[in-house]
């Protein structure tokens, strides 16, 4: 029997953390555990989310093909923004004005971590563009699954895509990147040690959510 | 025979003003000069000008086709600013630091205008994105082709565009954002009165840019 999750009705919660950390797994399971307890749970999965979100995800996604060369960082960012923009106006905002539950799998921490502290783009700009691109509704609570390389990797398949090509160098900057965040954003951010088992880390996830009280 | 425009290689100028305003018409008379004396122009229209660019304009033009309702207005200045920093970082920056006169019909001064003054968008935010956007390719000088609304209607095609079809009110906002542009930033603008023939605009052009000196 799970302990009352009452508290999260209205509130907008992130799971974050790098590929192979589970978090995906773990959402799942707490979407079923807070739907059992009658809460409405409003999923979004970024990048995507909306009809725009899902074409400025391929435009991303297959820029490889086009004959520009390298796509820009910061229009990288920028696009990712906008399709989070769109998806807070669409979907997560109308939700929370409901009392529904919003959860994220990934959100504007990923940018920070991949984008920003892996990716070379300065951090500052991209809480800058955040600012006007999230307005008023920031997370009230990102929960980072925190692993290490090796652990991720065995855990991803083996068909690397192209995040995962990256390295291990690459992989420690994104781990880094979501530390930073956490230390430097404490009430906002709770890390969960992703390196046990799905039960042990579902546990974890459960005692973090009901002893967080939002302000 | 023109006056030697010889102090705008290696410069970025910007040609903006509302529909109608008979920009793109002194637009192609200016490049034509230029050439003449044997400036090499890198021309550019926003939105597009990549290919990363013209299919982020397809999704903003395209957008009413879709089943998601509005598009937020963040989420499209959000995309305008993607497309503007690709076409920095692949042509813009290229061709000034090749010594070429850049030229763009729009930039960041219709966003201003546009989805800001006249859109409802802070001002403050747009800037705030642009700083990102940008970086330090700011252009150099933004000539402002200046008409009142009648004048311009008088001059654009019945087959009004969604723009177009706003309204006067919104007309005289877009004009509004140009001179507030202008008022707030008077070193990178000027202001050219485009309600007279093609041909006394142009004189006024080659007039403005031959006393402009940059810094």
């Amino acid at each position: 029997m799970t302990a009352s999750l009452d508290h999260l009705r209205g509130r907008f919660l992130v799971f974050d953390g790098p590929d192979g950390s589970g978090k995906s797994t773990q959402f799942r399971r707490l979407v079923e555990a807070v739907e059992a307890q009658g809460i409405t749970v409003c999923e979004v999965r970024e990048p995507g989310g909306t009809h725009i979100g899902e074409q400025i995800r391929d435009l991303v996604l297959h820029y490889k093909d086009n004959i520009d060369g390298e796509m820009d960082k910061r229009c990288e960012m920028l696009l990712f923004m906008a399709s989070r923009a769109q998806l807070i106006s669409q979907r997560i905002q109308p939700a929370l004005d409901a009392g529904q539950l919003v959860l994220a799998d990934r959100f504007i921490s990923s940018t920070l971590a991949y984008q920003g502290t892996a990716g070379g783009l300065p951090v500052a700009d991209i809480l800058r563009v955040g600012q006007v691109a999230l307005g008023k509704t920031w997370p009230d609570l990102v929960v980072v699954f925190d692993v290490d390389e090796q652990t991720a990797a065995s855990r991803l398949s083996p068909l690397l895509d192209r995040m995962e090509a990256r390295g291990a160098a690459y992989h420690r900057l994104v781990r880094q990147g979501y530390h930073d965040q956490a230390q430097q954003d404490p009430n906002r951010y709770r890390m969960i040690d992703a390196t046990h088992d799905p039960d042990t880390v579902y546990q974890a996830v459960i005692q973090t959510l009901t002893q967080w009280s939002p302000k």
